[in-house]
């Protein structure tokens, strides 16, 4: 490569720092009414670095929700096409009382950046901004053609991004995707990941009584919806983890033994993983370890509940309604559409007759997987041995990226999982993080990739 | 009876009902410390009340709590002794938009006034204050001694009046407690209540990791305390809504064969109870019937439910906490202290070693039972007749006034249960209302019981 382009990636480290900063200022928050306004802001200033960093035909593109942001530099004929991408929204910052600096003025502390979308998505979208940046720059030039596609609605399941993709094919042909939007297996360990889970999101609400009723002259006689739906969630899992709704498994596609003997060789310590996470006890499906829990098994989980009287103190009440989000974790080759047709199904058999059910359909997104072996992964592989001085570890994710199953449906394009997070990132969470030697590394291994997937066609 | 008494309450009730909504419009709400200082208002106001009523010795003493009010009039040596009591605090008014006309100003639609305390208890326990006013002013006596005692931490549990009775022992001794704190058992039906279910309430907190966690990343690995939670509260009740904790019913007094077929005998419609309630369907232990299962039969109930994500749209995490308020409607002969210790016992058996389990006692209170043979039950009886023109049924009722199990213990008095109320009253939730023709018909049937209780010792 161009020492040029590497001098400049060494010697740039504190305005990438500055400019990331400011990047993370702007509280695009997709889920909440309040921050649309700023989400759209954020677009706009993306769209302006964009530019600002070489590349064309930059676009802000409307879209029925947030905006999708779009730039390419395409004048390298016969070289293969790159598209980058990511999310500049982020998750809302609730509980704020918990944050240790405010989640919009990003933070360094031991070398690492706190924020909210430090690490998911903003700090790592930007590190392939600032490796085309190094390149355009310095050389004037790419050994690759780029485009670049930044939605604004991926924490809140990128219900427009599919019709987007759908709409734009032509523009947006390409020959990989990359995107940088998982966490490495370990901090300094880095990581190309193979596997993404799926989700299916529902709403559950019940309702047993016009109003809530004195729990002294009417208990007895009527079903109680929050004891209901405590029936009801508990029919859902059995006591080995194992999810009882009929049919859930027939599509999951069972762990091979090469994979099971890769994942026990990763430097992963349970006990530790425990106590950072302030668990008593890690618990999930008999016959599965760990990771083997959270990569390539499905899941059910209640991820919130509210009934009735929740103030401190007692107040004698029968809630006239019980409410229950709720989200399963799929991996191929679950649908999405096919489990929640079998969890509605469900749900309605298990409801007694006592109480009035609805349950809402809320998002969902495909699993995902490639294969070890395609000559982009391999490509990816060396970049990141040059990028960071370590070759790359093989892993999957439990988190998901439903887009990336769109791009291997629409655009016929493999997806390279280049992650540059960490497994305590905090992300969806208070004090979410990014480790800064990663964000350097990744600019640095961004770059070497360019010419490492030029090398694939040749 | 004296005519210039009977006359005297015939034509007092517009002033009667405006010195009920003088009291009601002091918002007492003695579980929320903002009203603090209304309640003690509301105290005051009484004592200035039943001292110009012509009761004696009037004062509103202090307690940990809320204060007590007493008054006396003790001057028909040889008569037995009346203690009459009831409760001046009422219930928060949340969720204040369903209330039709404002909930402290008092306001009489078809008849029925309608105000929070209406029927609970102020304008019951006014009752017995006017009739005793009725006999002082116009005979300048009563046929018997008399003692009231109005406290004002009902509505939270009663937590100082056990030891204030304790201590005042000998100035509350009397020979039979009347409290009229329940409905009668249907509109124009007027009723004895012989038997009171007590309470056992509770909170569980679980605790499943220090902080909420993506449930991606981390969904398989750990224990979802909300899951968690549901798992345990299924496991409170079978499927026939029997409760599971063991033991629980060891001390349950059956239903006697006689009190089975008085039950049947009642005028209850089922289905306009289940209309009125707007239930899809009534629900409850198996073999027992509606009323069976109000009045004589022990409940568990979810009273609360809190965990994770509760807003609007979906949030994918994994709750570090999730709460439940649960609560037990307990009979003759269950004891509070006892059910606490089995319940305890059995959700920390329950509960998984994956979560962090606190379980916290909020308060309990005695069930009660008294006989219908009971000669102040018969005088009761009878100045019933003569009040409303109609004898009274005999009911039991769901709902708990745990003070009368300590008149028993402590005072060695039995109670008679003289309910003014109605079923669909609305205690404890929005619209809470009051028959006027109880409230008149109350106040001369207890002129009338004065003498009905006189004639039982002679």
């Amino acid at each position: 490569m161009n020492p040029a382009v590497v001098d400049s990636i060494l010697t740039s480290r504190s305005r990438y720092l500055d400019e990331l900063t400011r990047f993370i200022a702007i509280p695009s928050v997709s889920a909440l009414p309040e921050h649309a306004a700023d989400t759209r802001a954020c677009a706009g200033w993306l769209a302006d670095h964009m530019t600002a960093v070489g590349l064309q035909n930059v676009r802000v593109i409307d879209t029925p929700g947030h905006p999708v942001v779009y730039g390419d530099w395409l004048n390298a004929p016969g070289a293969p096409t790159v598209l980058f991408y990511g999310h500049y929204d982020v998750q809302p910052v609730d509980p704020l009382d918990q944050w240790v600096s405010p989640p919009f003025e990003a933070t360094v502390r031991d070398n690492e950046l706190f924020a909210r979308g430090a690490t998911d998505d903003k700090g790592q979208l930007f590190v392939h901004l600032k490796a085309l940046e190094a390149h355009l720059s310095k050389t004037g030039t790419l050994p690759i053609n780029a485009r670049v596609i930044l939605e604004g609605e991926e924490e809140i399941g990128s219900p427009n991004l599919d019709q987007f993709i759908r709409d734009h094919k032509a523009e947006l042909a390409c020959d990989v995707v990359v995107v940088s939007d998982s966490p490495m297996f370990e901090k300094g360990v880095p990581s190309i990941c193979y596997g993404l889970r799926g989700l299916s999101y529902f709403q559950i609400d019940l309702r047993g009584s016009t109003t809530d009723l004195h729990s002294g002259s009417f208990g007895g006689a009527v079903a109680n919806p929050a004891f209901v739906l405590a029936q009801m969630l508990a029919q859902m899992k059995d006591r080995g983890g194992h999810v009882k709704i009929p049919g859930f498994y027939d599509d999951v596609r069972e762990l091979t033994e090469r994979e099971r003997e890769e994942f026990k060789r990763l430097p992963f310590n349970e006990k530790q993983y425990r106590k950072n996470l302030g668990a008593p006890r890690l618990h999930g499906e008999t016959g599965y370890s760990t990771l083997e829990r959270t990569w390539a098994r499905p899941t059910f989980e209640v991820n919130g509940l509210l009934s009735g009287f929740t103030g401190e103190g007692s107040k004698t009440v029968i809630p006239a309604t019980a409410m229950a989000k709720i989200s399963m974790r799929l991996v191929p080759d679950q649908d999405p559409d096919k489990i929640a047709g079998l969890f509605e199904a469900y749900v309605k058999k298990v409801a007694p007759k006592s109480v009035d059910l609805k349950v809402t359909r809320m998002h969902g997104g495909k699993p995902w997987m490639t294969g070890l072996d395609n000559p982009y992964v391999q490509a990816a592989a060396r970049a990141i041995e040059l990028g960071f001085n370590r070759a790359p570890v093989y892993t999957r994710e439990g988190g998901s990226i439903p887009i990336v199953a769109t791009f291997q449906t629409e655009l016929n394009a493999p997806t390279v999982l280049f992650g540059l997070g960490t497994p305590d990132e905090n992300a969806h969470a208070p004090n979410e993080k990014l480790d800064l030697d990663h964000f350097y590394g990744g600019i640095l291994a961004s770059a070497y990739l360019y010419e490492e997937i030029a090398k694939t066609r040749g």
